[in-house]
């Protein structure tokens, strides 16, 4: 690795910068979600140059992503300027920009934005929509995956019901009014509860015009339960307490067909539905330019200390990494611990790397999981411990709220939160996006239009 | 008018809404602006139905628009669903459609949604942006006219400041950081304020590496005076406020030519910059059908009584009115007090007219008007008082608060204002539009694809 390159990229990119610093290395993360935030965060007062890169402009609170779509927050709520959380650090530059190639060789990287020379790489781009076999048509679906993905659903969702107050088909009526949410794990269950509870309390009141006992919701699963990874008490009660939310529940059955307007499932069920949800699987989402041989099964394989395999100062954190362990064959979950843990724990190898001090193989410390299905009721597993009810959701509500970014967004969430239970009310239910200066109703189809 | 014909079109457009009685009127009003809204309140307890129909799904609170764009507030703050507004209301139908055309002869609307037929027609659609010599280069242009215009604004300066983190071309720098605002009315001054206190105070935490001394705002004016309808007093505060919040002003001057990258004036100034906002002029929009002897330089030619000069049953009420009478040789301003008014003494004249009473014609009671350019400064015109500083600015923020609908809105966005007030750091940054799947930085204008 070579010092004076990395200085001469460092300068371009940071060309007025007052806190630059020429004479350490530099470090670049990839991605702002749980993973590279804890890492940056682990890094701020060491003597390096962090320079983190996303997409977006802010970390996105990915668990309450559902509440934004069903109307329950704003989005700034659970959005945080990453360049707001960096503020007070002397050495995190935060750079807007999507990453398009890694060149291992001389250890740069190709963004919109400019060419980036790194000593060492963090790669923390996280997770994208699995859709199988469904590549093909997944313009036809919705996803969650994003604070746009989220409000691209509500208003979907809503300007879907304006439609069919004037809808005289039966059948396009049908098909306006139904939902369908694919995958029965924490993302699709709390999904398909908001909506049945939008069913409930808000629609009756915001659309007297539609009949909602022909709305259907249908909550798909390919396995024999919800919430698979998670215990048989949460796996049960959640079943319990979606349906009474007036879910239906397919278990055992897998969407086979979906053209739009009518799907299909291998059990031989069939609805029509304009509004099809997919949480049914994620894949890993990184830039190209890595070895083949760091690769498997669509997931970077790295080592104990998640040093990418065969590749030079390159990591891997969160979702993107495999870690093959003898309790982890196929790599730790895809969720939001693993990745805080890893970026945490990286951050205190790479110091010690760069001090030549010994380093530590990763562990995960499995402090347990929970989900909510509509108001008052939340499973919670602990290590040893399974709960679920009414205290489950306080509990939920307290972990969500505590883990919040800032200030600001924990008190404006709590807020709503508080608006929402006693009025059984959500306020959020603005149609905006898409906007196109010819207005609503044009020939174009609005999903197309809604997901460009 | 044929009854029957009306019910037919209504149980076509209501056909399950369990509050719908054939024997009543059918008032259709276009438009749930100030004028529409307060129209539709004042019939929400008389014998008639009333069928709203808008493009948006919510009631927009223009005047707080550019502290969307600037940060300061969030969309669902000032936005108000309009079937929240009429829930209770057991007469009034929302409708969310773009209205194409109206047939006088047959009294019937050719909306997005479907055809509705009225007994008596209300267009309230209010104004659009006006570009005077400028229509073609619109594009090239920034307004600030509805919430999604706020949004977009928001997102295209942050997005320029983050290309500009590694801009290495001066001239195309500065055209990335510098902003204009064309037109020193309220919108203009507001928003320059509002910009000018976002250079100050939060660029240079966001932004460390950028050289803000660079940056430049700068309103422009036609005219001899900042705000020319109000008062001297207001006029000469404001000027001095703009001012001291590092705002340039260029009074008596004209831009003349833009190619999206240098703006020129008729006074012979230049200056390079991406951002151009427009705010310097506005007309009346409507739907196409009614007769051009009712049309007088672009809007519609009511009497006293609000009724369309020449067309049975169809009146026009806010800024799409024009009232000629021997005050108001031009009609009244376009601001939302008159809209107001005028849409609360249709209402009551409507009713009179289905009862066979009397009617009133219209008066304007202008209770004063007031801007506010940063924290702690304001102007305030009463009729026969004018008063600046900081209890003009408490007088700002509490009336904007009382006006603000509904309860939640109140909250938040006082809750917003106070956090602001005390961290001089307004929360909203979310670059959030546009979402383009490739991400940031492809080659694609960034100004077109944010306007669409």
């Amino acid at each position: 690795m070579s010092t004076s390159d990395s200085i001469k990229s460092l300068e371009a990119l940071h060309p007025a910068h007052p806190h630059y610093d020429h004479s350490r290395p530099h470090v670049v993360i990839i991605g702002g979600g749980f993973a590279g935030l804890e890492f940056a965060k682990g890094l701020m007062h060491e003597k390096v140059d962090v320079t983190m890169v996303d997409k977006h402009n802010y970390h996105t609170f990915q668990p309450l992503l559902y509440q934004v779509a069903t109307g329950g927050l704003e989005p700034d709520s659970i959005a945080y300027p990453l360049r707001k959380v960096f503020r007070k650090a002397k050495n995190v530059y935060v750079r807007w920009a999507n990453v398009k190639h890694i060149d291992i060789e001389t250890q740069t990287l190709s963004t919109s934005l400019c060419e980036i020379h790194y000593d060492y790489l963090v790669i923390a781009t996280g997770s994208t929509s699995r859709f199988f076999n469904f590549e093909n048509i997944q313009d036809k679906m919705l996803t969650l995956k994003s604070v746009p993905d989220a409000l691209n659903l509500r208003s979907y969702i809503l300007q879907n019901f304006e439609k069919a107050t004037a809808e005289q088909n039966p059948e396009y009526f049908q098909e306006l009014i139904n939902i369908a949410v694919v995958g029965g794990g924490p993302t699709g269950l709390e999904l398909a509860g908001a909506l049945g509870e939008m069913k409930q309390q808000i629609l009756p009141l915001d659309y007297p015009e539609v009949d909602l006992t022909k709305m259907r919701i249908v909550l798909f699963q390919a396995g024999n339960d919800l919430l698979a990874g998670m215990s048989d008490l949460a796996s049960e009660k959640s079943l319990k307490y979606i349906k009474e939310l007036g879910v239906e529940v397919r278990l055992n059955d897998r969407v086979s067909e979906y053209d739009g307007d009518v799907l299909k499932t291998e059990g031989g069920f069939q609805m029509r539905t304009d509004t099809l949800i997919w949480t049914a699987g994620v894949k890993a989402t990184f830039p190209d330019g890595l070895p083949e041989a760091s690769i498997n099964k669509g997931r970077i394989s790295v080592d104990r200390f998640n040093k990418v395999v065969g590749v030079d100062n390159v990591y891997a954190i969160g979702d993107v990494a495999e870690m093959a362990t003898e309790d982890t064959p196929h790599g730790h979950p895809m969720v939001a611990p693993v990745a805080q843990q890893q970026g945490k724990h990286l951050a205190k190898n790479l110091v010690n790397i760069m001090a030549g001090k010994e380093t530590k193989p990763f562990t995960y410390n499995d402090k347990g999981s929970m989900a909510t299905i509509g108001r008052n009721r939340a499973v919670v597993d602990l290590p040893n411990y399974s709960f679920s009810g009414f205290f489950a959701w306080l509990t939920w509500m307290f972990v969500h709220v505590a883990l919040l970014a800032g200030f600001r967004n924990k008190i404006a969430a709590l807020f709503d939160w508080i608006v929402n239970y006693f009025t059984f009310d959500s306020p959020m239910r603005l149609i905006i996006r898409p906007f196109r200066e010819e207005g609503v109703g044009t020939d174009t189809s609005l999903k197309e239009t809604l997901k460009r």
